[in-house]
Order: structure tokens, then sequence, then C-alpha cells
């Protein structure tokens, strides 16, 4: 399944998408995607992200592969649809892209025995864009997530897809387009810590519970890691996708 | 008005404090304290934590005071009431304490012009424990974030002072006792970084919505600090106190 929201008048209305590719309301009627406004397709409890997930992308940083996963955190008011604008946040110098595969947890996980129990604790996954402006993040003095919490700064959907239809999380292409040209292209094969690594491994640290969100890091080609470093500017459009999760469109505004 | 909320049969239930230092209830009873079991007085919507705000902490632990404030979160469902028991995490081999004063957002705010305005955008104050596992922290690689969020890692409370009561809230004793023994003992005089230059600075970076709790950092005398350092165990009872924000008292327990 292909769960989705909507907005409505009456406030945010839930739907799916259907074999047709059509938004599939609870009344009966099926609409055109284009007919509809998205909006994430859930509020997370807590959004937890993992650093550095991808060797690549480590090494494009000039950082080593970690040793164990790096966890940070997104705060859930960063959300927006996956069609919302993203707002360059003033004094930002370097506002940068990062698609990443979500997990949307469906049960309460505390200190898992076992990788190989956790992925009965995903109930789906999402596309999610981990934006960071890297001048807040690196160069502002501490911890990383300075620049991981601008207004709009998560972008969530278009759908989760549920888990019974990813027979391996580990076998996603996913991708990043920025005004048309690809600059993320990779697979979720390529990450350190798989899907269920991460899942055991952050419930030792934390407790999931069912709607929080792990971001389970990206692949190489961010605008940091371009030569030379590129970064987002108003007016820009990026395009997100991975196998089964749809694509997101944004466009970059200058805050106001 | 000191803001509380009490636990009943149905649910969470908001009081007052009054003159006479009962619970006052909207229906014109007045009960003991004694008499409820207090819940946290807010659930957060975002909690941003400043690392080494008092100079005296930075310098326990072998730090610099840092030149601009360092920022990370804690989920809010690390939110337990002030008199709640708090888990030591499975794992956990340095679990610590953070006595801080807690700043309640009570107004949007977004780059705020200047630091004279900040305080407007201040609802109260009210007590933080910023529990912290200094082994995930510190030695598991990575952001600060992996030692701050195991469950119950937040006592809040007793109560919301609100800030017409609060003239500066940089003149507010604050302490910390472990089984009796004080063990921080200090002032928000020592802020490095005051509250109304924090709220200004972090609305640089992310947006602040009513119900943010932004909590200030702690003073010296954390478990980290002592020589030799000393670290909580089950059993161990503390009591976290700030002038006008009264007390918590938690005991430790294992985790289950």
């Amino acid at each position: 399944m292909r769960l989705l929201r909507i907005h409505t008048p009456d406030g945010l209305r839930d739907a799916v998408l259907n074999d047709e590719g059509k938004v599939q309301l609870p009344d009966g009627d099926a609409v055109d995607l284009s007919e509809v406004r998205l909006a994430a397709p859930l509020d997370p409890g807590k959004i937890v992200c993992v650093g550095l997930n991808y060797a690549d992308h480590a090494a494009e940083g000039g950082q080593e592969a970690p040793a164990e996963p790096i966890l940070f955190l997104k705060a859930p008011d960063t959300v927006v649809g996956p069609y919302d604008d993203i707002v360059i946040p003033r004094g930002g110098e370097k506002t940068d892209w990062e698609v990443e595969l979500g997990v949307v947890i469906g049960r309460t996980a505390a200190y898992l025995s076992s990788r190989e129990e956790a992925l009965d604790y995903v109930a789906g996954y999402v596309l999610v864009n981990d934006v960071s402006e890297r001048h807040f993040q690196l160069e502002r003095g501490g911890q990383w997530d300075k620049g991981k919490n601008a207004a709009t700064f998560c972008p969530l959907g278009p759908w989760i897809l549920t888990a019974d239809e990813v027979p391996d999380p580990q076998k996603l292409k996913l991708g990043l387009d920025v005004n048309g040209e690809a600059l993320q292209d990779s697979s979720t094969a390529e990450m350190i810590f798989g899907v269920a690594h991460l899942v055991h491994y952050i419930s030792q640290f934390m407790t999931l519970y069912p709607g929080d969100v792990i971001s389970t890091g990206t692949p190489a080609g961010v605008g940091a890691g371009q030569k030379p470093p590129r970064y987002l500017r108003a007016g820009d459009v990026l395009r997100v996708w991975a196998d089964g999760l749809g694509e997101q469109r944004n466009k970059l505004i200058a805050s106001s």
C-alpha cells in the first residue's frame, strides 16, 4: 500500500495511491495526483538521522567511514510536503541536499535483541530530503543539529510504502536532480549500516515509537561534495526519488 | 502564575499552584501537592539544548568556553514528570545529571532582530534535568544526541513560572543534590550566553514555536566533573531545584 495525505478545505485527509497511480479517497472517488496538494504522509514523533552512512559520501566530505552509526535529530516541525517550497534560511550560505531512505517505525522498539527481528518493527518506507545548511552545521560551533533544523528542511513523502511491499530495503535505487541534472544516483545497497542494523542499533540508545522516522543517510553527490562545491539558490528546483517511494519536487525560495 | 498538570483517572488536568502552595483545581478545590501526582507541565514541541553554557562546567570537562552557543536536541518523548523515576539505560555506564533553567517559548520566533526583544517571546520558565549518558554521548561516535535521548532523560517541572514573575532570568540560583549531597549549586548569573542572547541566537537557525523549550545549559558539578568521576546508580535519589521553579525529586532505577 502507498499511504498518503492530501490537503482539503476541511484539513488533512488520509488516502492511498491505487494501482492506476491515482489518489483513492475513502469515499470512493479517485483523482489524479495533479489535482490534489499532497501533505507529508505522517507527522513523525521524532526524526532520527544517520550521518555518513554511505562510504562514498563520507569520502567526498573528507571523513572516514564511521565505526558505528552517527546519530542526530531533526525536529518534526521542519517537515513539509513533497512538493512544498524549501526556504533558504537567512544567513544561509551553503544550503545543501541529501536524498535519504526514511524508515517509518510501526511498533515500539527498545533494546531489540538482534538485527534479525529489527525489520518486524518497520511499518514502511518514505522518501526524505535531509536538507542541510553546511555553514550552520559545520562552521558555527558545536553539533550538527544547528544546520539541520531550519523551517522546511525536511520534505517528506509523497507516500509511505508499506513494508510488505519492500522485500529487501537494501535494494532500492535513489537519487536527486538539481535543475534537471542528476547529482545523486545510488542504491541503498551502498549503505554502511543497513536498515536492520540501524533499527537494532538506535533502539539501544533511545526508544523508537510508532510514527518515528529514521533517515538513513545520504550517498555521494551532495553540494558540498561537488568540485567546486555547489549550493542551492532561490529558483533552483529539486527532484528527489527512490524506487517505489515516488518523487519529490521542490523549489528553493529565499527567506521572506 | 505557577502552571502545572496533574494525573487524574480521566487523564491530565491543568491546575495552578496557589499562594498557599496548594494545587488549585479549575473546579475550585485546592489540594496538597502530596495528594496529587504531577505530570510535566507541558508537552514541548521541541527541546533545544545548549551545551557548555557555564564557564566552570566547560572547564570541568576540559573544554574551552564556546565562542557561540552549542545546540543539540532532546526528543520530547524523553520527558517525564518532576517526581518520576529516571531509568539508567541498558549499557549505560556513565549516567549523569544536569540541572538547567528551561525557557518556555510563548510566541513564534524566527530571525529575531535583536536580543532586546527576545524576552517578549518567552512565556515562562521551567526546571529541566538534562540527564545524559556520557558513554553514549562521548565515547560511541558522532553527535551528542546519542547520549541525551534515552527514555525518561528529561524530567520537567514541577511547574511553569510565568515570565511576568521573573524580572531577571539571570538572577536565579539553581542546584542539584545526589542522595542529599549538594553537587551543583550555582546561579544563572554564571551563564556565558544569557536567555535573551539564546532566544535571539537560536531563532536565526530554527523557528521557535509556542511550547518549545530551550534548556540553557548546566553549571559545574556534574558527575563527569567530580574527582574521581561519579555516575548514577539504581537507588540514587536526585533533588533538583531553582529559585521560584520548585524542585524535582527522582529515583534512579535500572532498566527492566
